[in-house]
């Protein structure tokens, strides 16, 4: 059976663990995640648009008020839930992060979006279990927009199953990409100028929206580096579970740990071909 | 008094014409500049995140039947309202372009994030005199957003006065631009580049929204190249009116034939740093 690029098929799945073969569906957590978008939504809400505080953290990334209490509440309503899970975000760090089961979460992706007003960032909501992430959330709380992705459960937009759309090569390809900033290695701006070159189409912008819209089957290929766990843990589970493909730029199935390179294509094949001109 | 980077003071204006101080307001024109955005709207909102034929025109720029439906549309209600007006659009080209009064149309500025389901574009709907600019619609038809401004009307966002915010130096800048793509020649992307290493925030993305993100006070300033009238004819009346500063790289007023590179600030102060830097 073929097996997606978090390392397990689609659709309902009997997941090996201790040499059992056991169900493991991330349906269980579902109702928590949704819990966690509402109230991270209701947070962050009232204050888009608004004249906030911005500081400048020691990577010089921004951060508001909003990202801080969006998490805060995030992390209370998980403990309450879960108290043996783990949690590690993007605010406040990691709290038992060798559980067997960890939320990671970034309250808001694309902190230079929210402070511009630009209704682009997301909360992301992941979740991790044995260290792959297996259910994740994007919330757009402006736009009332919300994908959810799960192991045995596909990908829905705002309740309804979406799928990504076919693209057999990069050459016809919608690429997104943050900013040029992000492959600040000489050798990561290479790479990525070799697939921005042969793309049909490029946009720029949008952080983890582009997730989404590829998950809508309306852009083809997203192109990453310099992220971070929290950047990439709950968006797997919603590019896979759309059909697509979510990985690093070696191929391998993105885990708690690995690089801070992915590649997310709608279809196999043209992440293939994306994945032959990074290395090329 | 102090003029504007259109070449006409803020408020009420006396505007001189052929040497007799008349009264020139945009008013009479804002019921058709509402009338188009809504034609417009209602023919381009159904076809958003359907899978529609993409045309690769002969400059590469892609195009859909929603651009060419909603140019025409509004084309045939300024003929219908002005006959004597002039048009010049993206899809269609000029008729009358001589006229007093010339329309310039761009039906979906950012057909690129248009056909990729980002509700970042906007239909841009711009009105010269005497082939200055003087009023200017931003409508977004998913996310119900408009931008409007004029001469001696200053700048409203869904009716209600918006205003730029103070931004001293390009240092303190939140600055946007849509594509790096946009700096073809080297010179343009050399300056750009000085001005992107001393901005304190950089977004990429968001055509024409951008412009009105500034307007709204959240960005400080959008420096692009490779436009087109069509492109910025609307623009310069939504950021002047708003309180902020929209020139060519040589700090000249924009008008019909101008070239192709633009800097819109929010702080006449900002705007003369970034200036200096694009100079530089």
């Amino acid at each position: 059976m073929a097996t997606s690029g978090l390392g397990y098929p689609h659709g309902p799945i009997l997941f090996r663990t201790g040499g059992c073969p056991v169900t493991l569906s991330a349906q269980p957590f579902v109702a928590l995640a949704h819990t966690l978008a509402e109230a991270s939504a209701a947070l962050i809400r009232p204050l888009f648009r608004t004249a906030l505080v911005v500081d400048d953290k020691a990577d010089a990334s921004p951060v508001t008020v909003a990202d801080r209490d969006a998490e805060q509440a995030m992390r209370g309503l998980i403990r309450q839930a879960f108290p043996d899970h783990g949690i590690i975000g993007e605010e406040y760090g990691a709290e038992n992060p060798q559980a067997e089961f960890v939320w990671v979460l970034d309250p808001i992706d694309g902190t230079g979006a929210f402070i511009t007003g630009m209704p682009s960032f997301g909360t992301l909501i992941g979740l991790c279990h044995q260290g792959r992430p297996f259910l994740g959330v994007i919330n757009q709380p402006i736009l009332n927009e919300r994908w959810l992705g799960g192991r045995g459960l596909g990908t829905t937009f705002n309740g309804l199953p979406v799928r990504t759309r076919p693209c057999p090569a990069v050459s016809q390809a919608a690429l997104y990409t943050t900013a040029v900033e992000l492959f600040h290695r000489a050798e990561d701006s290479a790479a990525f100028e070799r697939l921005r070159q042969r793309a049909h189409l490029r946009r720029y912008g949008c952080d983890c929206y582009a997730y989404g819209l590829l998950a809508l089957g309306h852009a083809d290929l997203v192109c990453e580096a310099g992220l971070k766990l929290h950047d990439y843990a709950a968006l797997a589970p919603v590019v896979e579970g759309a059909g697509g493909r979510m990985t690093d730029w070696e191929g391998r199935p993105l885990h708690i740990g690995s690089g801070d390179r992915v590649l997310a294509a709608g279809d196999a094949a043209a992440h293939a071909d994306a994945l032959a001109l990074l290395a090329a």
